[in-house]
């Protein structure tokens, strides 16, 4: 390959001819045994009605872990077009890892519309396995951005936004009419998701207050959430003080909180519910303290609270078309506008030089350091294009 | 007043001359501190706008304890027209008991339409204070009966329709759609609410999985609970049978269950919620095991569960005077053709010729009876009136 003429190298460098390798699994298991890159040979030119994406950057988001794993109720679907040049390979088919991730357009199919070479895309598709250099994939599995860079948002924006941002604001907008000056709390503040809820509720006007863990620097990160639009941050420890009730009285106005926001569970989580008022919501979205909610009855009966998941692949598959690209147009623009921040972030880059069992390597070793909570940023992996 | 001729007295029996007793109360408190029985004069005729009702049953509830005691969020509303036929009396205000019952009207006033002497009536506005002889109340407070005994409703149904049989109608009405053939589980089945939701799911076509406590009669259980229209009735220790999933599945077809009714709490409601289905409602009215609920949060993440409550006194304030007509007239109706039975009940009768300090003692030795959990059955009020 190295031979090819230069000119010809460029030729091909953004076309379909890019070789192709893959973050794979051919079933659930632990990562280190299950999972592994191949590089396949250059996919086909993008049949009518797709289109060839390269992946810029893709997240390693906790759920992967356990998508490989097989214990998430997500399941990735097989692939068997990595490299079927020939139709009548006799390829096993494979799981490719990765369910969020920002691509570009490298070749766009016959018969398609509205999307052109360069556009930045993200994935509408839940597992479509962007843990790749590149896939050909229909345009209904992915959703194009309005913009990109250039207008102020970066590869990180791009590569985080169909989890994290789309959870932050759905949780807000889908449960409890909130207007400018309402209140609301939640637990695991600094988590992503948390970070999100704060710069989204500041946006709409609502004031929230936070809580997190105590910690050693504490100040440090109460100015960090300060910062990204927090109203007020305490700790789990001043939940359980008596004189808070007061406090947030004083803060609101009287006015009843009607949504809580949790990720956390456990004993924490309800002395955060009992501060709610008339018919509030509980959302939860994560149990980061492997703890189940414990919620007296009579806060559903005589208050009525009402106790509720969010998941953001259900309302992907519950939501239109329509709405789903007027969010991501709408979460876009707020990260283009500075209003939003890109996560703090880690990129392990794959690159073409690499072998595949180098990549392999590199690959498990960063999950095997998320999974053990070793890395308190996201990790994005970039597989570095391998010309073919 | 035994000197009046008996012509006059007969003249006076069913009119506003009534002396009329009350169960009352000054401050929340001990039963056997605060409570007692006090006879007042006769009530004035009924002002413009209103009808003075006489009590026939009035259910001793578990909700009316928690109310005198203070711990129940429904607040009486202080009386202080028991004894003011003349309008400069100093009286100070009392609050009368009792929430529920069934009363006949006795004269109406000025102005009153749709309401005649003798017409059956059961109580709209909460903790109105039944456990009386009798009131002048107004007609929104009450909601009229369209029959009576003469049509196959006895005194018990009537006195007990607004708490037991409306909950029941409406947790299984309010939440989540239900069909003919549709499956639901509840706890506590035994329950009065329980046999009522039993019954009223057995008129709509919807079947019904019943928990109970495991106990030595549990045959002559299991056949009462059939025999009032339950398609399956369990023990709560079956719920840990690891063979229990099978055996549903094989009765509803493979359907979801998307309804779980729970008066219990704690671990055994965790086991029956893990039966339901995508997009189920838990919906909590009762805490006899006295402990939290504990739900894996993955349960509302994954599987959209959805946690609340019902309470009757609030569908009661949110719903509109037309609609919980309907409902009474709809659960008349069931009674009156034998579709709903009256619950099993014990009538302690506090007769005219009993003097304020042994109807009291009466009072509070029933009241203790309930709280200690001897009753079985459902205690039931008759206030004999003192003529006057």
């Amino acid at each position: 390959m190295s031979a090819l003429p230069r000119i010809s190298k460029r030729l091909f460098s953004s076309s379909s001819l890019l070789r192709n390798r893959a973050v794979i699994y051919k079933e659930n298991g632990p990562i280190s045994k299950v999972l592994s890159a191949v590089t396949y040979p250059s996919l086909p030119p993008p049949p009518p009605n797709t289109v060839n994406i390269k992946f810029i950057l893709s997240p390693i988001n906790p759920a992967d872990l356990n998508t490989i794993e097989g214990v998430y109720p997500s399941k990735p679907t097989l692939s068997s077009n990595l490299n079927t040049s020939g139709k009548g390979s006799q390829e096993e088919p494979v799981f490719v890892a990765g369910n969020e991730g920002l691509a570009e357009v490298v070749e766009v199919g016959e018969g398609v519309s509205g999307l052109e070479k360069g556009a930045w895309v993200v994935m509408d598709k839940p597992q479509l396995g962007t843990w790749s250099t590149s896939r050909n994939v229909t345009p209904k599995d992915i959703i194009r951005l309005p913009f990109g860079k250039l207008n102020g948002l970066s590869e990180a924006h791009g590569a985080t936004m169909t989890v994290n941002p789309t959870t932050a604001y759905n949780m807000l907008d889908s449960f409890v009419p909130l207007s400018a000056g309402d209140w609301i709390v939640q637990n695991g503040a600094n988590s992503a998701v948390g970070k999100l809820v704060i710069q989204i509720a500041k946006i709409r006007g609502i004031n929230t207050i936070n809580f997190v863990r105590p910690r050693d620097n504490l100040a440090g990160l109460v100015k960090e959430l300060e910062k990204l639009g927090a109203n007020k941050v305490l700790t789990y420890d001043e939940l359980s003080d008596k004189s808070l009730r007061g406090k947030i009285k004083e803060w609101t106005g009287g006015k009843d909180i009607r949504l809580a926001l949790n990720c956390v569970g456990g004993d924490t989580t309800t002395a955060m519910v009992k501060l709610l008022g008339q018919n509030a919501h509980l959302v939860s979205y994560g149990a980061m303290s492997k703890k189940p909610l414990s919620l007296p009855t009579s806060l559903f009966i005589f208050k009525n609270l009402v106790s509720r998941g969010f998941w953001q692949t259900r309302w992907s598959k519950e939501n239109s078309r329509h709405k789903k690209e007027a969010l991501i147009g709408t979460l876009a623009e707020w990260m283009a506008g500075k209003k939003l921040k890109a996560p703090e972030h880690e990129i392990v880059t794959i690159s073409k030089e690499d072998s595949d069992e180098v990549a392999s390597q590199k690959i498990r070793d960063v999950l095997t350091r998320v999974s053990e909570g070793k890395v308190g940023k996201k990790v994005l992996l970039r597989l570095d294009s391998t010309d073919a």
